[in-house]
């Protein structure tokens, strides 16, 4: 669409934003909706008492900093996994080692969890997580907690287009939404257009152990890279990347940065990047290897695409790469093949920043006319892709290959990312769809100006999908994967034989209190019902850590350490040794007392630390 | 029970903890449960899309330090509201205004919910939630925010036993379960029995306000205070606590606080307390009012009750008070006008540091047979009261006035408190009771070692309870409130005409930056889609404030302002105005960007801060 066409889609949805808000929204009940079909549909997400759910959904948690974990189709939340922020509620950032691995940034913006693959398919080892600082992380889901924090890295600033893993997990993806100067500098914004740079990373993945290292990264036009894929099967060694702003702009991005009818998705090839860092072809910026297109070519390319796309999606046997103008009334599918003959043939018609650009018409497939405002697409069986449609506030249905669109079910309120049952792997489950929407507003209780989410629940089984379910999502859900439940085999309890903490102990008779000048050791002992040693007595001033073992190799019997007065409390998990390190402050006394509930005899799980 | 029979009963819950665990439970459609009660449960706990929720439940979030609410009967979390804990979803503590409230302490230990009342009912108005470093804080319904944090308040230490509210919302209650040298000094803990001491204090509520203030404090016995209830009806004036280590033993409490039989409630006159230091009777202590039941007589009373009671509850029509032996098979009913005829008649059997010990066989009406383990009771319609027990891990429903146990429901597993729809009020509604669960395992998905919370919900419609869903909950629910849904009345916009906030600006013609030396203000504007000013330059080591209003005045139109590298993420409701300060550390250039999604072209809504 020109700018005129999207001045009226954006008054359109100025009006939409305003109307769509019925404080008491009709009840299906009353609106006529079959007692029978209301009654199937509570059955289809029911979990009837001391049965599970069939799958896992993950899901960002946006700016909490956090992984919500749901059961599907119940919906119910089981889990918050803090990632980029405290959580006093496990104990998360208060102890030493969390609280280093957070470096101090007790803030991140959640936005595309990934997890592992092996041949494609969700392997169930780790979830990778980015954040907006620059960061990813990983989540062991052998104890659903946070192990590695990487970053912030150098020269990728706003790293949205991430986290994407490679169908074996060789990579996860970082790529910058802010350009800036690189390396980091002070550069007005007048100069934006040649002086500030993307940035496209590959965090390199220990296959053994998960451990993340930054790779390279490959200097880039000042463009938003917005959402990534990985190439599977038939296109496994590609990368794709949309990006929007690439007029370059500045100021009020929602005129200046749409003023081209396209802008790019950038495809690269990874294993050739590998191998120009390997021939040392990467420059060192900030410590970092980093590609120049102008230097090293083949690397890149870029592929016209709709106005400011959003979600790029590749299809489960990898030929298609699928794409949308966000304001667009069609998804545009290309097709893999053509892309790499397009290549071979150099059938470019220019480039950005040295970087060639292919040809719309040379690489397309089909225009597939979904709806107004398709955002992202996802996949089941046959062939069947789901695209999600912000400005219809919809999914539509329709078919590779045919790219018939066979059916829609409207989502309250307007939709932004979809998630399938197994939906970025190989061989997707065609059972479950989950539109994460945007607005929620009238659907639940109201709950004052901040509101939830509405993740909305899709039963697409049949030939029709039918919506069975609004559930209510912490903010904010800009994406999320479902994952079959027998993929995932957690860990309840710590063996003690795996505990190597060099301050671990298992007997209370070792319990007590060491002194190295002013520094002070406890090492403490927590099983039911006490903490030992139940008190003690320092010095204003001295430097005291706390070593907790809880020795429990019980199943849920967690114990607390909450110091009052001293903005600590650890959680400690069977098995598990935690420190925390902190200056005795004042002198007085001081509460410690187990916070986790664990016996009827919780209550008396109490001691003293006396600041003499 | 004995010291003999509490070792049985321990070594009983030892075995039950490591025994109750079925990794994959028995599914109940396997187990034979008829079809056609699955269905009827189904239904009854879904809401169809579009519909409400009939009732909120507000959970305490324990060492969470948030409050949750959800709805019922779907159980769906609606609400994460942050009270004594940043919480970056809503830029809580990020903000100069939150995280002044917050005081630096970044954790809290919420316990006990209370919603605020009129004549003994649900009015709407305020939530009150406790936590254990010694503070109390006030959520405003009206929006669902966190308005004040009274506290630490000096003195007590271990606020456990509150945030009761009377009848008529005058008070919010406080007491210590830890016990400390008042005033605050290092004293031994071999001086526990004579030198710490227990503190009950009542905190004023303004009535047009919520303002919280703490009026006056009354010096107890080194007795751990556990729970507490307000008398109501023909009781109102009065305030109840439960308590236990009334051996005021150290050390290993588990063993050496269980060796009386009866512990005590204390009851506590609060308008002969309000009287008492009105007329100057009271001591000042670290600048509080202080009352000493040495000096002054007549405030507060001791009733023995089981050892280590848990809740203590008062009836609907306020004439019983139900406590329990928390390792017992019976809960005891005072009955209110024995106690005062007790009161009357000096019939004591002693007293405690000068507080006189009513005589048990006086002041109770029965001890009802409810099983073994009884924490806290629930009232509903007709005189029902539902007891949870968490030895027995059940439910037992019985009778007041007839004491007759009907019926009990299990739990899975031990249930620790329980809450029912209207239940605290004088007139309970009788539909839904909420078990809240300590221990979950088997439940749910397994989500690794830090596991969800149980939350049961019962239909108690019927003559038989019928346990309908099994609800997970976040850490950790010590108590909840259910309330009809039509009594909370959320505002979702402040209007434009409430704002008086001193950098408020409404046309993007305000927005700018001035400067005052070394300290820069910028006055922002959040609308859809733009954050102006889109750039802004300052040098390093200026103190900048930023102002933003987001001059939105539809609802769910919340604005975002991260800002990169800076720790900082506040998110600005429709028509508010908020602050943040901070000190331009290195030079550079550093995205700031909407991180609330807010329209179709919130992707636009950024800009640059340089520091040069």
């Amino acid at each position: 669409v020109g700018t005129g066409a999207l001045a009226l889609v954006l008054v359109a949805l100025m009006a939409f934003a305003s109307a769509c808000t019925p404080r008491q929204p009709e009840s299906r009940r009353a609106a006529g909706v079959a007692t029978s079909d209301i009654a199937l549909a509570a059955q289809k997400v029911y979990v009837p008492p001391g049965d599970l759910d069939p799958y896992y959904m993950f899901a960002s948690g946006g700016h909490s900093g956090n992984v919500y974990v749901y059961g599907v189709p119940s919906m119910r939340h089981i889990s918050t996994i803090p990632v980029f922020s405290p959580y006093p509620a496990t104990g998360y950032g208060f102890d030493d080692d969390s609280k280093r691995m957070l470096g101090g940034l007790n803030w991140g913006d959640v936005h595309h969890p990934a997890l592992s693959e092996t041949k494609g398919e969700y392997d169930g080892r780790w979830l990778f997580v980015n954040e907006m600082n620059g960061r990813i992380a990983r989540i062991d889901l052998r104890d659903f907690k946070t192990k590695q924090i990487l970053g912030p890295v150098p020269n990728l600033h706003g790293n949205h287009a991430s986290s994407f893993v490679t169908p074996n997990t060789e990579y996860a993806m970082m790529a910058s939404r802010f350009s800036r100067p690189v390396p980091q500098r002070p550069v007005g914004v007048d100069k934006y257009a040649t002086e500030y740079k993307g940035i496209i990373a590959g965090v390199k993945i220990d296959p053994a152990r998960g451990e993340m290292s930054l790779a390279w990264q490959i200097l880039m036009p000042p463009f938003d890279y917005d959402l990534g894929d990985a190439g599977k099967l038939v296109s496994d060694g590609w990368m794709f990347f949309t990006s929007y702003n690439t007029e370059r702009a500045t100021g009020k991005l929602e005129v200046t940065a749409s003023q081209r009818d396209r802008d790019y998705i950038a495809m690269v090839d990874w294993r050739a990047a590998e191998k120009a860092v390997a021939e040392g072809r990467a420059d060192t910026i900030d410590g970092v290897k980093v590609i120049d297109p102008n230097k090293v070519a083949g690397i890149v390319y870029l592929i016209p695409c709709g106005k400011s796309p959003h979600g790029v999606d590749v299809s489960p046997d990898g030929k298609y790469i699928v794409a949308s103008g966000k304001l667009q009334g069609v998804t545009t599918v290309f097709n893999f093949e053509k892309l790499q003959t397009a290549i071979r043939n150099n059938d470019f018609t220019g480039d950005e920043d040295a970087i060639p650009v292919l040809k719309y018409e040379s690489v397309k497939d089909a225009e597939v006319p979904v709806g107004l405002g398709p955002l992202h697409t996802q996949f089941g069986t046959d062939g069947w892709a789901y695209t999600s449609l912000f400005v219809d506030s919809a999914i539509a249905k329709w078919k590779l290959g045919t790219w018939e669109v066979v059916d829609k079910v409207p989502m309250s309120y307007s939709i932004g990312h979809l998630t399938a049952a197994e939906g970025d792997t190989v061989s997707p489950d065609g059972n479950w769809l989950v539109g994460l929407n945007k607005l929620s507003h009238g659907r639940h209780l109201s709950v004052g100006p901040s509101q939830p989410e509405s993740s909305q629940l899709v039963d697409i089984t049949e030939e029709k999908m039918k919506l069975l379910y609004d559930a209510f999502t912490e903010p904010e859900p800009h994406y999320a994967q479902i994952v079959k439940a027998d993929k995932i085999k957690p860990i309840e309890v710590y063996p003690k034989e795996e505990n190597k903490h060099p301050l671990a102990i298992w007997d209370v008779k070792d319990a007590g209190v060491t002194r190295q000048g002013k520094k002070v050791t406890v090492k403490m002992i927590a099983v039911r019902s006490t903490l030992t040693p139940t008190d003690f007595t320092v010095n204003e001033g001295d430097e005291v850590t706390v070593a907790i073992t809880n020795i429990e190799q019980t199943t849920d019997e967690l114990h607390g350490f909450g110091l009052l007065d001293y903005n600590i409390n650890l959680v400690i998990d069977p098995g598990e040794t935690k420190t925390v390190t902190f200056t005795a402050r004042k002198k007085g006394v001081y509460a410690y007392y187990c916070t986790n509930f664990c016996s009827a005899l919780h209550q008396e799980m109490q001691g003293y630390f006396i600041v003499q």
